[in-house]
């Protein structure tokens, strides 16, 4: 039996996710489809964790155990020709067999981005999220900030999440530009439900003079829902990175 | 009567090009139908030049002669709002009545896009042209610097051109890199038909070792179309940035 970890990128404007849900279609039921047919003898296909209908993933990992022994090279290719056009497999790994592609995992990065000028962008319509009034960056930057460290992150998750353990820690929280596209980055240990969403809305909020940027900690520390700015629209947000732990480096 | 320059977008797959052609839909088709409805009394609508089938602008310039009183600020959104999801107005600018979008340049800048590794990117399927195999990329930086300098160009246009005047100086021809990402961006006073693919397809066919980097320049003194490399998709292409003379920066 081999333990295959597959870089793979993904489109997530016509999915409901990454994680298999009966009736729709989703990033792991395609998947799954193209692994069964060119990897015969495989017995599962684990994500690094499930993202929201719609969200992007410039990169995410999957481990796949199979009796196949097609070469590690040929293994991309032959994929992603059975895989519709959204969805690609860049690289083919072989792993310790006790790899996981989600508790090997160090760190997460996601990616929100804002298009922020008054006319939209026909390039970026199903990567940004349009933002037509003109924002306080510095006040977002500040607002970013307040996120950095380990924190109970409860009123940043969306409601109908049963997590019990909601402390994780956030490494990076930045705001960069190039002209008018905003990209918020965040790497963190992990993410609770809708987290970076909400993160980005409240981000948004300091932006837009809603919100005092230096009261984030008060607000974390408060643990209201409500206190935090909204979920931002999921095209806007793409996985872009993920670290694993010595030894589990696809 | 007002000189107005738009500063537009454009993503070129579902469009013949900018130019008007008769039962086709154009960009300029598309645009002229916007501009009538929301300036009435405009008498011209004069693009920066033409563009082929497919082709991007991420910025490309418009002027529009008009007796409409509309206010500059709300010209942008009034226009972007008439217009389909793939074309969009960024600016509009009052300039000179002697202002014209061609003969007012200074110089032009275009640049092919390459996605280089063995699978497709689900995000640049529209913008970058697919090439799998692994390529030099000093070799193609070489052969892009023998473009540079003025030059008869004769060899670098498409068949089916009448253009008599065949010389021109390109300004800038570099590869630039981001991870398997590679984009040549060329800055020129102007181009033949095709000429920019056929430069692209040339770089190319040097980081395929199809060619010797270092006979661009005896190539071009040449002037032989079949010594030059194949043009290269439409889709990879894109208009990046326009000058113009002092005077007339819209």
């Amino acid at each position: 039996m081999r333990t295959i970890c597959l870089t793979i990128g993904f489109d997530g404007t016509e999915y409901h996710g990454y994680q298999i849900q009966r009736g729709k279609r989703t990033v792991q039921g395609t998947l799954q489809q193209a692994v069964r047919l060119v990897l015969p003898g495989t017995v599962s296909v684990t994500g690094c964790g499930r993202t929201d209908a719609g969200v992007h993933a410039q990169v995410y990992y999957v481990r796949v155990v199979t009796q196949s022994e097609m070469p590690l090279r040929k293994i991309p290719l032959a994929l992603t020709a059975n895989l519709p056009d959204d969805i690609t497999v860049y690289r083919a790994s072989e792993m310790p067999a006790d790899f996981h592609p989600r508790y090997s995992m160090q760190s997460k990065e996601y990616t929100y981005r804002i298009w922020n000028r008054r006319t939209r962008n026909p390039f970026l319509l199903r990567y940004a999220y349009h933002v037509p009034r003109a924002v306080n960056r510095e006040a977002m930057r500040l607002a970013a900030r307040g996120f950095l460290g380990t924190h109970d992150f409860r009123c940043c998750q969306s409601a109908g999440s049963d997590q019990e353990d909601t402390v994780r820690t956030i490494y990076e929280c930045e705001l960069t530009e190039r002209g008018d596209l905003l990209e918020l980055r965040i790497r963190g240990s992990g993410f609770l439900y809708n987290m970076v969403r909400i993160i980005a809305g409240t981000v948004l909020e300091a932006g837009l003079g809603r919100m005092d940027p230096a009261a984030v900690a008060t607000i974390l520390a408060g643990g209201e829902r409500a206190q935090m700015g909204p979920t931002l629209p999921a095209h806007g947000l793409a996985m872009t990175a993920v670290t694993y732990k010595e030894g589990f480096v696809p």
